[in-house]
Formats: C-alpha cells, sequence, structure tokens
C-alpha cells in the first residue's frame, strides 16, 4: 500500500476481531521497528511478542489494573470546546474501556522494552543534554504501527501499563534494569483504517519565527 | 511508494545537495507527523519550519557549538566487535561532523517543540506513571521523516541541539517553558536510500518470555 497513505490513516485500533495474526507478520513490523533511528545506532530496545494465553492473561490482567488505576483519576476534562470534541472524548474513552476489558482476547502484544543506562555526558560546563533515550524508541513504536497498518492489522500505542511494571516482569520475565516503554496489542481491527481527528496543522506550524504564518 | 519500503529504507542522511525544498512537501510531512498517535489525543507538539537565511544561520551556529560541546566528550567507545562496527562509527561520526558543519546550506530545519506541562496524575498510592509525554512527541517526527522519504526527500532526527536550547529561543523566538525534542534537516540527499545497518532484530526480539525464541 502507498506510504502516504498508510502514515496518514495509521489510527489507534482498540476493538479487534479474534482472527489469528502470523508471527511473519509481527516479524516483519518488528524488522520496520528496527531501521527506525537510534541514537548513536546503540539500538538499546527490545521487543517482547505475547502470544502464549497463560502469559498474556497475567498481561491483560495487568493492563486493566494500570486502567481501572488510571481511569478513577482521569475524569473528564473540565471544558470541551465543542460537542463534537466532547463526543470524540467519550468515544476514546469508551473505546480504552473496551481494550482494558478484552486485551486477553486479542491474538498478540508487543512490549518494547529499554534499559535503563546513564545516557547524559558532562563537561567541565555541567551535563550535555543530548535528548532522551525515548528518541530512540517511540519512532520505532511508530514504524511498527505504520507497517502493521500496511498489513491491514491494528494496533494502539498504550503506555499506562507502567504504573503495573512489576506485574508485567512477573509474567514475562524480564530482568531489572528495564523499563516498558509502550505495550502495543494487534489484531484484525473491527473498525476502519482512516484519518483520525486532530487539530489542523497549520494551527501548530510556525515559519521561520514563533507566530508566523506560511507566506 | 510502498509503505514498507517507505519504513525499511528511510535511514538517516547527513549530507544534501542545495536543491530547494517546497513548503508544500514540508507541509505534506507536516500532516502525516500531526496524524501520530497522541496521549489523551492532547496534541501538544508543535512544530517551526525554518527557511529564512538569517534564521537558519542562527538555528545553525547554535547547532554548531552543541555539536562541538557533544563530540568533545564523545571519543570512541571503547571497543569494537569487528573492524566493520568500527568503520560504520567513523563513518557516522564523520557524516555528523559534516552536517554540524554544513547545517546552514541544508534548504530546511524543522524543530519540533514540546510545552512542559504536568503530565503525570496520582491518587493514594501515589503518582501513575503514564508514560512520558515523549510518548507523544518522536511517533510525529517519524512519521515526518518517513513522508519526507516517500517524496525523496532526506532528514535525519537529532536531538544534541538541546543543549544550546537558549540560542535557538532567541533565533526563532519561541516562549519559556517549551522544550525541542527534535531538530531535522530536511533537502535532497547526497547519498542513496536504503537498508540502515542495523543488529538483526531476531536477536532482540523474545516470544512470550524473555529470552526465549520464535517456536
Amino acid at each position: 500500500m502507498d506510504a502516504l497513505e498508510a502514515l496518514m490513516t495509521t489510527r489507534a485500533m482498540r476493538r479487534f476481531t479474534t482472527d489469528d495474526v502470523s508471527d511473519e507478520m509481527v516479524a516483519t513490523c518488528l524488522r520496520a521497528a528496527q531501521q527506525a533511528p537510534s541514537g548513536g545506532n546503540v539500538q538499546a530496545l527490545q521487543y517482547v511478542v505475547v502470544r502464549a494465553p497463560e502469559v498474556k492473561a497475567a498481561v491483560a490482567a495487568a493492563y486493566l489494573a494500570a486502567w481501572d488505576r488510571y481511569e478513577r483519576v482521569l475524569g473528564a476534562p473540565p471544558s470541551f470546546r465543542t460537542p463534537d470534541d466532547e463526543a470524540s472524548w467519550r468515544r476514546t474513552k469508551a473505546a480504552s474501556d473496551h481494550l482494558a476489558h478484552h486485551l486477553d482476547d486479542v491474538p498478540i502484544i508487543v512490549l518494547f522494552l529499554l534499559p535503563v543506562i546513564p545516557w547524559t555526558p558532562s563537561d567541565d560546563e555541567g551535563p550535555i543534554d543530548i535528548g532522551p533515550l525515548y528518541a530512540s524508541a517511540y519512532p520505532a513504536v511508530q514504524n511498527f504501527c505504520v507497517a502493521a497498518r500496511a498489513l491491514g492489522l491494528g494496533t494502539t500505542v498504550t503506555t499506562v501499563i507502567r504504573c503495573e511494571t512489576e506485574a508485567v516482569r512477573d509474567a514475562v520475565g524480564f530482568p531489572e534494569g528495564w523499563e516498558i516503554v509502550a505495550l502495543v496489542p494487534v489484531g484484525r481491527p473491527s473498525g476502519r483504517f482512516g484519518l483520525a481527528r486532530r487539530k489542523p496543522v497549520e494551527a501548530l506550524t510556525h515559519w521561520d519565527r514563533w507566530g508566523q504564518k506560511r507566506r
């Protein structure tokens, strides 16, 4: 499929059919993830593909606990600019809630893990901020999701599982000193791919100077 | 162009021709960036497109200062596993050095900016780690770069400019309370697109349990 179309229509999918996803399709998406940029070409990111029912059940239980904790403090934003904004927010929340209660039924869960490593050099003037190691993680997550979309697979990037990291560590057996940067469910989506609702990019783009519109 | 091919062959480009890049091509890449996932659909990321010679010169000078500071502490990694690894590292360093000294000649520089906003809710048990806001920034940077590649444009994701943030703030006029998450040069690449050198993804992938290979 066309590259620009894939980029534009990779939207969060939170409802899936129970159709299976082959290991080979997951491997294709991981190869795309691995080609994403990595600071200093360190390539610190690693991947866990969860398919086995007992492991998936434990990860799904941890995800539901994380979601429940987050949802309790989430509430609604104090005000919505338009009724459409509120409707959109409610749809997303319902879909996120659905995912949290049905993650166990999704064919594949992929965990993206980073080692917690020293990443800030310093000199006589002090630390040199060369950017967060996350800059070498989330591009790979996005490559994974766009590759999946090109194969007709739905995904969504989630991070709330971080507040239940220890339960996932127990389920999967990853060592101390690693953090979960994303949990991505993968399956055949129930809904259709398409443009996600976004602010117009023109309103967020500055040309040459902050606040300056395109000539 | 094909989506998987674009994902696989978006490699860092650090040498560019002086051919112009149209605003419309940049806008196409920004639209792709804007469709990347955003936690809670907050869409906090904003973009500055630098084309004006005097602004570009100031940003390029800040970049060179940042690179010089970083390069002085970089040195060589203590050892290389193979001569190929060392050669690859030296090529990348030479290209990065070239970019730092010629950023002024690149047609377009795009800055990706995030507001520094409170992002961690908490409850009676303490803070709830819902993931870094960077999870809603670097997917957009990657979408931008893959869209550019589909248009035949080269890019590279850089973050070292962060240690010269104040100079860039002066040049571009962005307000306090915003951080630079990436600086991406955009131009027609001198070199060819292709597979970047990466570790085999199989060596970094765990199936169901940490350390377990594919069945």
